[in-house]
């Protein structure tokens, strides 16, 4: 008899929905994919984990080689140290008085590296640690292009970097710098010449501020979409790619050599009329901010829309496709790390057959 | 000193951040307001919480006179039934055995209802109470115009309702009718009239059924947008309305009878530019798929984007705007359904004092 509960072993087919499921040797091969590139390049890779939040899938990521992780949040960083993980890039700035006593909290306990931009933020987290008689590794973010966070290459990197030496408590250990404007450009050899472009700024800061006496021996940015040429024709020390291991609709194109490991399980709900397929995964199951979320499994079929429960989607060969309420299907998320973010737990399977649950565990850690 | 930790009587200035704010005093004036207009009619109001997904929230609506809540999914009438909420529609399709199992599992304790637009899913549903020995509410939901769910008016609509009424296990309790396409029409007297011609084929739809001796008792529908109209002017018996206790950017235009009592509490994370603001919520704190969530306070800001974890924004008079890193803004949400599902709790407050904290019980409970 089918059950609700899901149990080891059983067939995902007859999981409740909506549902996250991982293909394990999928993802393995990703992450396997992506440390075998670094080995035999001077930059390590130190993987994004707000793609997954998931300190299973950090550990074979670390086991395959990854130097640590880089968390986007300090209640993220505190999920992962909590697992066991030591080595944690908090990648951005870390503000205000409740998130600076959390972050400093947290450093007694983890290697922790923070990103700065300012250099009143670089009094008040020295004045914390010193309070608290702790250690925070800092490094000084420059915007390369991407106009969000970071100070300018040049004069005022090397200000707010003598800053940070300067500081009790801190620790200047390199800089940031992430192209993520470039990540998502079509043509690899656009993309390429763009990235190069984009750290030339950057290469000539760390040349002042070695020449200033500064060691930068940290330089952490890239994603999924350059890390190819990130890694290896820019200054970047340290890669930070999140998105290698799941992939989804809107990345998969750009780097076919990772595979799309993660999909949403739906269940129909309803086939009023021929033509229209409703299925129980709507806004609450999966993101559009990237566009629909295709289904999966040689249907053609355009989505309507997505409402906060319901996906609704017209069949372009209603006579051809004989799904029907309680029927499976599946979709291919347009954007995995806001999707992931919706669920508690990932139901990863070898062909098929259940084989763990792995709890989402920094799910909705924006804090 | 500052501390992160949450602590009832503090500022919620001081909270961390990103966190949702819920002012009190609107949110029970927006309910009282609502329990008021239906005091003096014959329809009643069914709240549905998918809006707050919070026990503490329904129990303040059945407290102004609420005669249960509507919910979307099985997950979280379960979490409302653990509360000890006892009348509970479920206002979609149940399909697939491991969903069947488990709505039939919740019947036993509690009264539940669901909608059915299909006699395969009313043979499933029959055979599984019957088996258990349980009883479950059915009302069959009829396709108004908005064209997700839903059986045809007239002779379709009286045939499942027969089979409904013949099944074993399963209760023929009425109709269900959502006109969630007219929901926000700008012009009220458009709304108005285009609400009064969807209904007129469930007014004839229910003619026929009653003249073939079936008793559709409830008749459930309407929206925040439309409850005025939907609960007077149509033969709804029962109102489902929810967004009205929180509304947002979106819907507040149109019910400014209602006021707006969420906000997404957000810290300056960096002023890399004198016109660039730089706050803490994204994606993974505030949805966009309504457009982006305006920037509260007096400040004219245009937001650029929503990366995952940060929110950028353009200020047209960087000189009269003094924020820096640290400081405090807020966010109205584009759509508070999809955002609140995206927090584990509410931050409640009265003039900005911490009253109480809120678990989003129900966040997350898509299945």
């Amino acid at each position: 008899m089918m059950t609700y509960e899901a149990e080891i072993g059983m067939a995902v087919e007859g999981l409740d929905t909506p549902a996250l499921l991982v293909d394990f040797d999928l993802l393995r091969q990703n992450i396997n994919r992506l440390a075998e590139h670094f080995a035999s390049l001077p930059a390590v890779l130190r993987p994004h984990i707000k793609t997954h939040k998931c300190p299973q899938i950090a550990n074979l990521q670390i086991g395959a080689g990854a130097v640590g992780i880089t968390c986007a949040k300090v209640s993220e960083a505190e999920v992962f140290a909590d697992a066991g993980i030591n080595d944690i890039l908090i990648a951005n700035q870390v503000t205000g008085g409740a998130k600076i006593d959390r972050v400093t909290d947290l450093a007694r306990r983890c290697d922790l590296m923070v990103a700065v931009d300012d250099p009143d933020n670089v009094s008040d987290l020295s004045r914390v640690c010193r309070e608290k008689g702790v250690t925070l590794g800092v490094l000084v973010e420059v915007d390369i292009g991407m106009q969000r966070c970071g100070v300018q290459p040049g004069d005022e990197t090397l200000a707010l970097a003598r800053a940070v030496e300067a500081a009790e408590g801190l620790v200047f250990q390199g800089l940031q710098a992430y192209e993520g404007h470039l990540v998502l450009v079509d043509d690899p050899a656009q993309r390429a010449a763009q990235v190069k472009e984009a750290f030339a700024p950057l290469e000539e800061t760390l040349t002042l501020l070695r020449r200033e006496g500064l060691q930068p021996d940290i330089v952490s940015g890239g994603g999924t979409g350059t890390y190819d040429v990130a890694g290896a024709q820019t200054p970047l020390t340290e890669i930070q790619a999140g998105s290698y291991v799941f992939m989804d609709a809107t990345y998969q194109p750009i780097r076919p050599e990772f595979q799309t490991s993660l999909q949403v399980l739906s269940t129909v709900v309803s086939r009023p009329v021929p033509e229209r397929l409703v299925t129980d995964a709507g806004l609450k199951s999966m993101t559009s901010e990237f566009g629909w979320p295709p289904l999966i499994g040689g249907w053609e079929a355009e989505m309507n829309y997505l409402s906060e429960e319901h996906a609704v989607l017209t069949l372009d060969e209603p006579g051809k496709v004989d799904l029907q309420g309680g029927d499976k299907v599946r979709f291919l998320p347009s954007h995995v790390c806001t999707t992931v973010n919706l669920h508690d737990d990932f139901y990863v399977h070898r062909d098929g057959v259940l084989i763990d649950i792995w709890p989402i565990a920094a799910r909705g850690c924006a804090q």
